[in-house]
């Protein structure tokens, strides 16, 4: 992490969750982001609505201290002088604003997973009450956590693109794109979604509009004063939203297109904004996250990147790695530790273990890239060809 | 971590750490791929060479036991019954090899930063040591991590191409691009890169051109049998190399050239490997690395990507998020959750906190896609124009 | 040429156009499409409103046979056996209706410049002219001439992605992202555009709407049924439209979205359509206009390209090379021929030519060629470094 | 064409072909590009080397004077007023330097298709023959042609990376990847370039090789002075080259990498230039043509592109069209006009005509253009959903 972040973090704070037991796949990614920075200690929680599986879930999540049920953590967890510094929420979407209030009444500062709410009503409810008791609240709108998203708000309202007049912001996914009520097999994954009083009236706007929403409302710093929307299903037969399109004029006075879409059958994750004044134009693409487009007319288009040294200070503390590696390459070399933590548990334990030479870099690979260089050197001094020595192929 | 191999780890290794005091970057990528699965505990280390800095900066990594030199931790170890499972290395490339051996004759698996070591004659040392005392030895040859370069070597391996003829690998960074050791700025952290006693005799070849080598070894499952290299500096004056070409036979008849330089000035990192046999290729780029390109004559390009359901088990293995997000989003999200933890100490500690509008989602973001979210709905279900309610812009 | 139509056309057509003198852009692309296959003579022609600018420029032009207006042109055409085969319309959009009506009327096939008028009822009009005539109508909607989007169509109305449930286009240009009309230099382009008597009332959607528009019917064989558009000036202060954003319903249920600006200051030209179904979806984007690229659930993206065999015959024969080169190639190939062909004039006329080293390879390249290759032949047989023998680097 | 050399050129030029019958693929690149600035006119020609089909098929070519053989056609064309300005090249490799020394005997100017000829020994006799006569000779080296190459030539030798040290090089084909001399079907168009006798000792150098070879030397303005290669086919049994791999030290002396395959099974096009030196690097990729990437270190990266304002004059001059519509634009105008004209074509002949509705756009596409453009006004005016009028939908 950046080091004004880590240096104004100190220890690790501890934190309480609530929900992410099973298989829930935000939760795993909320619970990583914790432990990005070593800036986390997860020492609660309750991980399911289910006691009897919030216990063992909890366990096998390896949280210090797993309870049943708030009441009974937030009891517990009073009595203690270790006690969380803050709560992390990563339920279903319904159980959003119980979760937050519950926890914002005991005491704690809470982040949130997105939306707060699936109303304006408890959202507002909930701000009211974070306000009232002094009490932090963040809401995982994660993608103004790209650091060229935040280049691109500074940009924005440093005033490099002149006054905003036009802003395009488009999200595409597919999983709705198929009719997917119909088989058994994805239905699981989308059930609470596709579930009115557990996803929200229209799951589409909360889940994914609200994404686009925040992204444009996050780099323009303003937000709709008028629109028009048509949103429902695309495909025929279907009861549920997977689509909405909307324009309209922000408080700026900016023209504004807005689509959302889980109808883009076999489509990437596309999540585009572009943002024009009368200077220029700002683009940003997550399939492209770690650029960001700078046009202006009769001029070369400028592509910023993290190798550049004159970034905004809270981008560069966004970037963990200025360097010229990308973004990505953390989970690659955690493929590695992971892989090889799995041989090293495999031969503590006894087991068996048939993956490694596939999964992490044996020493061979060492050997040969040693030999490697050596020929390299001796076929340089001595401009000839040269043969490498014989040595097993084993990987 | 997929399933698989975070079922396979259970409770949480041990490790010791050996380097990466300071601001070592790659030790902090080291640490970070640790934590990425919640699969390993650093309980000691010996962060620095120096012994005095050695037990302060392990204080300041968190880790429990800093020791500040390699006899005293093994030997303070070696009598606790939490002992580590493993000791990874992470320091300067001169100093792999005693580490590795002392951390192999302390009883310990071992995984250890590229190069294993400066020459063959010690990483060979250090293979025989691991053999003779049957321990585990890995090498963070890390783009062998990235699913698609598995998924590569398995299309390659399982003859999706037919037999390799053909093998284009490329290695370009801009960091020796000018004439960096004019400056101070920029000397500090290469000066031990730079130094033949430390960086060894070419740091270029050891540093990158062994990534190089190994992502081609790795993929196609054989080795340089006979090459001509071109290595040196390619900026007049210079006494150090920033460039090599290389092209040469593999070892199953295919025709290869490798080129890796640190002089490609200003150019982000580009890490190309493309393999041609006689069915068709594949190209897999580092700046796209979520894809795989599969070409055959006659036919569209096949772009292989993490939302196919067909991946070889161990590439679903190794992707943490099978779904449409890319990587680089786990990044983002660690930057909300730390920018908000930098929020809480500050509240907790009461210092002023400036940054937060910026860093972290507010409620206020909720609240306004909420709005937005019912002005949709109610657009929609009008066919009208409606104005939203005013709110006021904070962020 | 594909050599089905090459070989349907036989002889060359004889064209007499209206429109195209001084310096029209889009004129110039007109006659550059009549002469690409060698399928077109311009034998006659009214280039100008002014007749005494459309004689002397027809000239300028080298069409044989320039008049100063259409009534002369096409009485004096009337009476020769060479008369023209069709009339080619290339004037501003006010002119094109009666371009379009006197031509008819004077028995002339048409072909002319998009849009066919700057009004329903005046296109009504011609439509019902040229059928009662029996005479063929061409309105030169380009982008349905591109391989891949050919290639879209027919696939969608192959069934290849489903049922179409989701289209979404987008056309965005930067023309009119700064505030144009305060500045003498770019109004002389822009003028007509501008004027509602010349331009219509939207030229914003008579310009570039139509394009986004007829991209959407042609490829997806269906039209708007109902729809909501916000059309307007996005600058602040500025009386004509430079913005339109479109949502609706297609004949066929289709959801569809549609927008066009030439408010996207900076911007390259932007032209994208995706349609979706429910087995998958169909991208083509213009600045990738050599690829289509196909998607569906959880498999890999297929991406159909110029050297693909199996595409659809009216698309291969779209496409004047099929192998590897892109389109492009040939205007580079025209830049060495007409630099070459300047300096022939040059000399031809005894006038200096400076620019020749530059703008077309002189022997010495050739020469230049010749050695390296030699050189390489010697290198590789001699597995040795060799010298280059000294040459001029002339250029 | 740009103005300047348009202007510079005046009346066509008179053109003789040697060359191009049949279904040679260059040679109608050769006369496309001839005709694409409508500055020659093709007035006679020998098109192919047996005299009897040279006649018949310079006539297929629309050739006003097609002749049996190359003396035939000089001696006739001497005697004329109206005889040729100049000579065009366009027959395999080995007949190029008989073409070339007959031309210039008679008196052309030459233009011939790349490589100059099959030797170094031939090329310095043509070199020698055209400079004793004071005759122009052009090669048609096309890639220098592109408005980016010619732009990055001039960046380069203005400074604009500093003094140059490393340059890369990569041309990739696939045509040779798969055991082509095996089946029938695509032997012919490969026949005379694997004869030795025709195509050469290495066609692969010749054809391919000598493209990258000047790309370099055009660009870097300075050639190899020493080098290392390795030639040779790749896949196994063949005999003759598909592959050469080149490292070496330009003049400058600047390292350098060039390779060129032809059996990059199923690969695009490749070709590829990056030249760095010690204020930057230049990157110029054939598959993006149109724009060129300069990269400073720490900086953001440029991307120069046709919209700019600020390219050397000579890069406009050898743009068609600097507005957003990028090259291929043309190709697709071309199919549109080329359509029409085969209809027009059967309609003059009384023949039926089924390819229509597909392959150009009849006037249904521009009502219902019209159409969609009323119905945005209508409901931008009315901030209503309007239902479009019911309509055909022809196409």
């Amino acid at each position: 992490v950046p080091d004004a972040i880590r240096g104004s973090i100190g220890r690790r704070l501890r934190a309480a969750v609530i929900g992410g037991g099973g298989d829930a796949q935000i939760a795993a990614t909320h619970r990583l982001a914790m432990r990005f920075d070593d800036a986390f200690d997860i020492v609660a929680g309750v991980v399911s609505s289910d006691p009897k599986r919030a216990v063992a879930e909890g366990d096998a999540l390896n949280i210090a201290r797993p309870y049943p049920d708030l009441a009974t953590m937030f009891a517990a967890e009073a009595r203690r002088e270790d006690r969380p510094d803050l709560v992390a929420i990563m339920t279903p979407n319904h159980a959003h604003a119980a979760g937050c209030l519950a926890s914002l009444d005991a005491g704690y500062h809470v982040i949130c997973d997105k939306p707060l709410a699936n109303s304006v009503a408890e959202a507002t409810e909930i701000v009211a009450r974070a306000k009232s008791r002094g009490l932090l609240l963040c809401v995982t709108h994660n993608y103004s956590g790209y650091p060229m998203v935040r280049q691109m708000r500074k940009m924005v309202l440093n005033g490099a693109v002149g006054p905003v007049h036009l802003v395009q912001v488009r999200y595409a996914q597919g999983n709705l794109g198929t009719p997917v009520m119909d088989g058994a097999a994805r239905v699981a994954a989308l059930r609470w979604r596709l579930d009115p009083a557990m996803g929200g009236r229209s799951n589409l706007l909360l889940d994914v509009g609200t994404h686009a929403h925040q992204l444009l409302d996050f780099v323009v710093g303003s937000d709709f004063e008028t629109l028009a929307a048509d949103l429902g299903p695309s495909l025929p037969g279907r009861t549920f939203d997977d689509t909405v399109m909307v324009f309209g004029q922000l408080e700026n006075g900016a023209r504004a297109s807005l689509t959302a879409t889980k109808a883009a059958t076999g489509a990437p994750q596309i999540l585009d904004i572009e943002v024009y004044g009368d200077k220029g134009g700002l683009i940003w693409r997550q399939q492209d996250a770690q650029s960001l487009t700078h046009c202006r007319p009769g001029a070369a288009d400028s592509r910023l990147h993290r190798g550049m040294e004159k970034l905004a200070p809270e981008v560069l503390a966004s970037m963990r790695n200025p360097r010229p590696h990308p973004e990505g390459f953390r989970e690659a070399f955690a493929n590695i530790y992971s892989a090889f933590g799995a041989s090293v548990s495999a031969r503590l334990a006894g087991r068996p273990d048939d993956t490694a030479p596939l999964l992490w870099p044996g020493p061979d690979y060492a050997l040969r890239s040693l030999e490697f260089v050596e020929a390299c050197m001796k076929s340089s001094d001595t401009r000839s060809w040269v043969r490498l020595r014989e040595f097993g192929n084993g990987g």
